[in-house]
């Protein structure tokens, strides 16, 4: 794989490699805003005026990548974006209030589907509290699917991923695995434990845990959609610290032991490596009573700057690490 | 074409009939929030507090349907994007502060067109004095672009589509018909006049043209992009008025003229149902001085409610109207 961008082409660069081409143009932007409290980077971004901020992030979500119409109904697809990306907010400590949704259809697209895909799209969003605030359609090859959330929060109070210290605990709320068993299930041709299907098909969120959260003092906080280890690392290069985290503190459920062993793979690998669940992971100051909803699995350390160590190994020695999906491997 | 939404494809159902079907789904939405000022189906929303409003709206574009790799660089399409989502902020009377971008690449995409594509969407989001918020990435059967567009705006000052009143000055702001000649032009496997191409490619924006407006008093604005008299009719719907304008106004560059006669078309055709060049067009109170850059070419009327005059004739008997682009015709 090459890292040369002036020459090549987006499988040579790949994901990490766009987006980090990506943000550094951004960052060589002359604009300034006095109100700009976060910039591009973190979940999402922070803007504010007169002590409120408005949160921002967006989403592209795209068939066969992300969603595939044999394996999701258009319900199911339409909660799904839309839960994602308010996630994204969420994981700001901020409240959501609004979404907005770009959506490209190949003229071929039933209209049923459609209306499916908009009436699970608005359940989600008022799930969240969420107005639907714009939106627009385009002809397009297939499915692509573009959701904005919005937040509010007061000025100043959101949790980027950058505000860890060495000492604190890290907690945990929602289950982590369960969306990659089930598309491993859904890979495979089966269609059942229906609880992991589900769990990939419409992650189970819950909107005021961020919020929850923030007031309890957290110092740093993420969505898992690229895996538990791997957004913890994105909080330990963030804060530039180290995090440590033991899997006898995180309980497997019986679908992911009895799955798993029906598959000769290891739950803990789904639970440390699989993404899309959306749980959110944050670190909390020590001797602080975590949020409710939240399960102590790890601590913050001074060492391993960037790294996460699981059991106290290093957990990209430890774990055969599968990358995740790759979006532009060809 | 059928409108029965509940079978048939969107072939059958058309952009007008989707976009209806979706606003009336938003519409039933229980979520209510007293910070909403504006909701969705205007040029965008708009949602505030303390007295600082902020203004949301999101466009898709889509390769083959809205631009062509061969027809514009990489960099003129970063542009276009970002000044086809801005102008909506604008056209509400508001600020330009930030955009969010969601891109979808197929695998074979050259590195260096997304590093130009991004040089031009910075670029031109710098001339709106806009931030980039945010954004996200991912794998795409073809090129397909989302941008949400935010701006600022002090709380109760947006302008709607639904403000229009019987004797109000119609002035438009910017060039029209110009990107829909350039198109035409392209569409003929030529190059020039340089002039008309280049308005296709990127769009020409006064981006303080909607808040001089706004300060101005108008009552209703938009910006063109399905063409000047389709989006005059969507103030005259939206305000329950007409609207009667006189071509005698209207300035036509020569290259329209020239153009058109060498194709055999009517420049003025161009001009009242061209999109894409996103002048604006507001509504003024009768005896105020229009503000700087824009032109007075008609007035609001009480009687053909909802539709538009051109020379005291019924725009949609008067002239031939192609019904623009389709996005779902097969």
């Amino acid at each position: 794989m090459s890292s040369d961008s002036s020459s090549g082409t987006l499988a040579d660069l790949g994901e990490s490699g766009l987006v980090a081409k990506i943000l550094a143009r951004i960052g060589e932007s002359k604009v300034a805003s006095p109100s700009l409290e976060i910039a591009a980077g973190d979940d999402a971004a922070v803007m504010g005026t007169s002590g409120s901020s408005f949160v921002f992030s967006v989403d592209m979500y795209a068939e066969g990548k992300h969603f595939r119409t044999d394996w999701s109904t258009a319900i199911e697809i339409g909660r799904r974006c839309a839960a994602g990306s308010i996630a994204d907010v969420c994981a700001m400590g901020a409240t959501p209030v609004g979404v907005l949704l770009a959506i490209g259809l190949p003229a071929v697209t039933a209209s049923h589907w459609v209306g499916e895909f908009m009436a699970g799209f608005i359940q989600e969003a008022e799930n969240a509290e969420s107005i639907v605030l714009g939106g627009d359609v385009s002809g397009c090859d297939s499915i692509v699917i573009s959701v904005t959330a919005i937040g509010t929060i007061d000025s100043g109070n959101a949790v980027s991923r950058c505000g860890a210290r060495a000492g604190d605990i890290v907690g945990i709320c929602g289950r982590s695995g369960m969306a990659a068993a089930g598309l491993r299930v859904l890979q495979r041709g089966l269609r059942s434990p229906r609880v992991l299907v589900d769990a990939f098909r419409v992650p189970e969120l819950d909107y005021t845990a961020g919020v929850r959260a923030a007031m309890s003092g957290a110092t740093s906080m993420i969505d898992i959609s690229d895996g538990l280890v791997a957004d913890l690392e994105h909080i330990a290069r963030g804060s530039g610290v180290g995090i440590e985290i033991e899997t006898k503190s995180i309980v497997v459920p019986a679908e992911l032991v009895s799955t798993a062993a029906a598959f000769g793979a290891d739950p803990m690998a789904w639970i440390l490596a699989g993404g899309d669940d959306h749980a959110f992971v944050a670190t909390f100051p020590p001797k602080k009573r975590l949020p409710a909803g939240f399960v102590a699995i790890g601590r913050v350390i001074q060492d391993s700057i960037g790294e996460v160590l699981v059991d106290g190994v290093l957990y990209r020695d430890a774990y055969e690490v599968s990358p995740g999906f790759q979006h532009f491997s060809s």
